[in-house]
C-alpha cells in the first residue's frame, strides 16, 4: 500500500564481517532485518528495521505447536561493476501469498515487501560478498503468534525477514551428487502441503535425509505418496532428465513445489529450442529410458545449488550411472547461463534481474 | 537419570487465578513452567522450573523454518478429596519419544521428566480448577533452537513443559456434532508423519478445518491419503463406530496418531465383553452399514474432550444420521467411566491413575 511506510531503527554498532573463507549457508547474518507484525482488526502494521535480534515469543504461541508458518527463499547478487541484483522476486512473494492461503495465513502485500526488502538489503550492502559465486541469501518467513493452544489458525502473526552472507555453492566447480530413491517415507501427498513453503514439508523430510545421509548418498529422491512409481523432488529441489535430446520433469501435481529456478530452466529451455516435457513421470520410465541408453542427463534446480547434477541414481537394487557420474553439458549450459543472468555477466533477454538502486537508501 | 536435580527459581508474584466460568481451553497459563536445554556434547541439560514468561530465540532458529518440533497433551486432575492425579502420563511420555525419534530429534529420559512434571504441577498446584470437569491442561514440547537456516536436524533444542487450567469441554453435557467426510485434503500419509504428533500435521489440517467450519460442520473425518477411502481420523480425534453390537476403529497404519484415549477405549471394551475391531476400515462399508440400519453409534476419542458423539456425518451427497443424532449409551458409558476413573470416582482397575503426592513439594 503507497501510504505504508517502513520505520527504521539503526543497530548502535555494524558487527565484524566474515572473510570469504568463512562464509558458508545460513549461520552468518546482517545487521538489520524487517519486522511487520499481524493482528486484528490492525491487519499487517508496524513494518520496522530494527537491529538483527532473538525474537520474544510466548511459549504458548502457535507456531511453537501447530507449525503454522512458511517461508520463502531468494538471493542478491552483486555484479562486477558492484550493483545489486535481486532474481525474479516477485515470484517469491507470489508463492509465499500461495503458501499463506494453503497455511490459512492473511495475505501480505507483495509489491509493498519488495520495497521493504530492497530498503534491508540496500542498508545491509556491505554484507553483499562479492567473491566468485558468493551471494546474500534473502529469508523472509512468517510465523503464528497469538498465545493459544487451541489447533485454529492463529489470529496473530509474525512477518521476518533476515540476510544471510552466503558462500560459493560449489566451491570447486560444478559437481555431480550420488541420489538413493526413497521406498519408504513420503515427503508430500496431493491434499497436502508439498505446494507450499511450509515448515512441516522439511521437518517430515529429515528422517530419509539422515537415512540416506548414513548410506553415503547426498540426497534422496522422493517418489508420489500415492502410488510411489512417480518422481516428484530431489531433495529439497525440483528435479529434470535429459532424455534422448528432450528434457522431462514432473508436471506441477499439487505436491511438487514451484520452483523459481525450475520456471527459469524451463524457460530457458525453450528459448533455445529444446523440447521440455512436464509430465507424470514414473521411476520405470526413467529406467527403461537408462536401459535403452537415452538418459543422458539428470539434475535438480534451487535456489541454493542452481543446478546439482546427478551423477548417479540408487533405486532399489539398481544402480544408474548418469553421464558417466560427470556434469553434463546441458547442466553445465544452464548453469552457466543462470548464474551470469544472476550476476550481471550476461543479458537478461526475460527480464528477471531487479536492480536495488540508491532510490532504496533510508533516508 | 538418578543424579539429575530441577533447578527451581521461584516467581516473585504469583498471578491472580481465573474463575470457573472464565476457564476456556489453553488461553490461561500458570506460575511456572519446566526448561530443559539440549546442545552437544552436553546432551539435554539444564533442567529447571522457571517462572511463566517468554522464549528468547533468534529469528534464525530452526523451529521458525523447518518445523522441527513435537508435542504432547496430557490433563491433571483434582479428585474430590483434593487429591491431583495423572492419567496415563508414562503414555504420552512413550509416544514424546516415538515422535522424537521420527523427528530426528533426541530423545529425552521419560522417568525424569514424569518427575520434572510432577514437581511441576505439585508447586502450581493452586491453579488445578475443582469444578466439575475442569482439569489443568499440561503441555509439553520440543522446538528445534539452533541458529541455523539449513536443512538438517537442528543441533540445539528446548524441551518446555507449560500448564493451562481448563473449563469443561461439555459445559451444558456431552453432545454430538456434525462432522463431513474430508475428501479434498488430506491429514498425512504412509510414509510421511501421521502418527507423529509434531506440527506440520495440525498445519496441514487448518485449512480443510476452515472450509467445513464454514459449511456448519464441528470437524472433518479425515480419510487415508492414498485411496481416500479409509477412515483415519476426526479433527485430532481417533475414531470409533459401533455397528450390530460390535465397536470397529482404523488400525494404527503408520499415519494414524496412537492416542492415549484411543488405547484405553479400547481396554474399557474389552473388560466389557464388547467385541472391539481395529481394521482398516471403508466409508464404504460403514455406508453400507448405515443402509443396513446396523451403525447404531459413532464417536470421536482424545484428552481434552475424551468422547466425542458424532450425531450427523456428511460423506459426498449423502448424509448419515446416528443414534437420531444423539448420544449413544455406550459413548456415555465410556465417557462416565473414563471420567470417573480420571477423576478419582470410580476404582481404577487398569492402575491408569497416577497420584501427584506431596513427595514432589519442591524443597
Amino acid at each position: 500500500m503507497e501510504e505504508w511506510t517502513v520505520k527504521v531503527n539503526h543497530c548502535a554498532v555494524k558487527k565484524e564481517k566474515p572473510q570469504t573463507d568463512q562464509l558458508e549457508f545460513g549461520r552468518i547474518f546482517t545487521d538489520h532485518m524487517f519486522v511487520m507484525d499481524y493482528s486484528e482488526p490492525l491487519g499487517w502494521h508496524d513494518a520496522r528495521i530494527v537491529p538483527y535480534q532473538p525474537l520474544t515469543i510466548d511459549p504458548s504461541a502457535m507456531i511453537f505447536h501447530y507449525g503454522q508458518s512458511v517461508f520463502e527463499g531468494l538471493k542478491a547478487y552483486q555484479t562486477p561493476e558492484g550493483t545489486i541484483q535481486l532474481f525474479r522476486p516477485e515470484k517469491n512473494l507470489q508463492r509465499l501469498n500461495r503458501s499463506n492461503d494453503r497455511l490459512c495465513i492473511p495475505a501480505i502485500d507483495e509489491a509493498f515487501i519488495l520495497e521493504a526488502l530492497k530498503q534491508l538489503i540496500y542498508l545491509d550492502k556491505e554484507w553483499i560478498p562479492s567473491a566468485e559465486g558468493t551471494s546474500l541469501y534473502i529469508r523472509p518467513f512468517i510465523i503464528s503468534t497469538e498465545p493459544y493452544i487451541g489447533v485454529a489458525p492463529s489470529h496473530q502473526y509474525k512477518f521476518v525477514i533476515i540476510l544471510s552472507p552466503v558462500g560459493a555453492y560449489y566451491k570447486e566447480g560444478i559437481n555431480p551428487v550420488k541420489i538413493a530413491v526413497e521406498n519408504h517415507y513420503v515427503r508430500a501427498v496431493k491434499g497436502g502441503t508439498g505446494e507450499a513453503k511450509t515448515g512441516g514439508n522439511y521437518a517430515s523430510s529429515l528422517k530419509a535425509q539422515e537415512t540416506c545421509s548414513q548410506k553415503g548418498f547426498a540426497q534422496v529422491l522422493w517418489l508420489d505418496g500415492v502410488e510411489k512409481k512417480y518422481i516428484e523432488e530431489v531433495g529439497s529441489m525440483n528435479v529434470f532428465f535429459k532424455i534422448n535430446g528432450k528434457v522431462y520433469t514432473p508436471m506441477l501435481n499439487g505436491s511438487i513445489l514451484e520452483g523459481v529456478t525450475r520456471n527459469s530452466v524451463i524457460q530457458l529451455l525453450k528459448h533455445w529450442n529444446i523440447p521440455v516435457i512436464e509430465e507424470k513421470l514414473s521411476m520405470e520410465k526413467l529406467y527403461q529410458a537408462y536401459l535403452d541408453g537415452e538418459l543422458e542427463e539428470a539434475f535438480g534446480t534451487g535456489t541454493a545449488a542452481v543446478i546439482s547434477p546427478i551423477g548417479q541414481l540408487s533405486w532399489e537394487d539398481k544402480d544408474l550411472m548418469i553421464n558417466n557420474g560427470t556434469t553434463g553439458e546441458l547442466a553445465k549450459s544452464l548453469y552457466t547461463t543462470l548464474t551470469n543472468i544472476q550476476y550481471g555477466k550476461e543479458a537478461d533477454p526475460f527480464h528477471w534481474v531487479e536492480k536495488v538502486s540508491e532510490a532504496y537508501a533510508v533516508k
